[in-house]
């Protein structure tokens, strides 16, 4: 029995994922946080820009539906995920769909690859009218990155696994949106613990840079009591 | 086209809510954290206790369908609802079910007439087995209230109005589960900007104690750019 003239069962769950990169380019000051958007090839909002997923399989665990529908349409293989929300509104598709959205991080040199006709990166902060209601999603990711960087070592996922100081607060900058100051940040990363000094050094253009790596003692995220369901386990990043 | 055997249609959407209050015993030290759950009268799991839920209707907006559930089971309606996480794990049901978890809090007053036959209130940190997965679901709400508390003014949806610097905490030595120094709570409380002092004191057996309300200017959590769906919206309560 149910209370509308909709029957319950005809909710359908999808999965989508946002998944973040850090993009240089040469004329800009500061690095940005982009993340790739798939064109839809058919309705609703064919032609339009849309976060990678698809419809989620009833033999498939969460995070794997997330992890297959973002290889099958970008080809990416996340160094992070993590669920972000459950987004069930009803006016956000023609039929009624809850997407599960996942949030994740790639490394630069894994996110140079995965561009295709159909497949193109985004600055963050300057998006399109997307498909959905994706863009409101892209924005609930972003302000958790935002907060996520200042409590967890969030920002390796964006790290090779040896990076200088600078290397470091360029994605705190890019993820931020403003400015650091170099000193105070060295002085708050070095007491934080999380950073594990190398006896190896850049050299280049500039005096030797010191590279670091992260305790991987100290969790990627704090993800409480909740065990991951898959092998992306923060141990492996 | 499906990948596998099972059809991937064949998923249900199910809500529930972890929905906690505090109590007071005589012969407790401190207040504890409880919440209500519901006997299961009917397979899986016919018996044991569970959360609060149901289906979701395909004509309903997400938090309606927790708030709809958590009435019809338990008649409670909570002054704070917000989305924890999706669960999904395959071996959770017989059956596939993902279930958005809410998790809400209500006032003590309030939580003391939701007592029925098969509803009973437990201790959140001594529960019994519960029906599914629900047990981790528990003490994952826990651990995300236990870090909310920290940030935000969330104990206010646990006071009523009015309330004394020992009532406030009160609530988070029962969430924290430990005792906080008098002096250094008061301190920091004072210090953050989220409490205004009224002119109205407590009187009785000890000396008059000032009552304060919270600064309905902060959000009671913060949610980010996410809007509410529901009518629960931070500023009325």
């Amino acid at each position: 029995m149910t209370r509308t003239d909709v029957p319950r069962d005809d909710i359908r769950v999808a999965v989508s994922t946002v998944i973040f990169s850090l993009r240089r380019e040469p004329d800009r000051e500061r690095a940005s946080v982009v993340l790739p958007l798939v064109r839809r090839t058919r309705d609703p909002h064919e032609g339009q820009w849309a976060l990678p997923g698809g419809w989620m399989d009833a033999a498939e665990q969460l995070e794997a539906a997330a992890s297959r529908t973002l290889g099958e349409t970008t080809g990416l293989d996340p160094s992070y995920l993590e669920q972000l929300y459950a987004f069930g509104d009803i006016s956000r598709s023609p039929s009624r769909v809850v997407s599960i959205v996942y949030w994740a991080l790639v490394r630069e040199d894994a996110s140079l690859a995965a561009t295709s006709e159909n497949v193109a990166w985004f600055d963050a902060t300057a998006l399109p009218a997307l498909a959905f209601d994706h863009n409101q999603i892209v924005d609930y990711a972003l302000w958790r990155l935002r907060n996520k960087v200042g409590y967890s070592r969030i920002a390796h996922g964006m790290l090779p696994e040896l990076f200088t100081l600078a290397d470091l607060r360029e994605v705190y900058e890019a993820i931020l949106g403003r400015d650091l100051d170099p000193a105070n940040f060295r002085r708050q990363v070095e007491g934080s613990g999380t950073l594990i000094p190398t006896e190896r050094f850049r050299t280049g253009s500039h005096r030797p840079a010191r590279l670091y790596r992260y305790n991987h003692d100290v969790e990627l995220a704090e993800r409480g009591p909740l065990p991951s369901t898959s092998s992306l386990s923060p141990a492996t990043v």
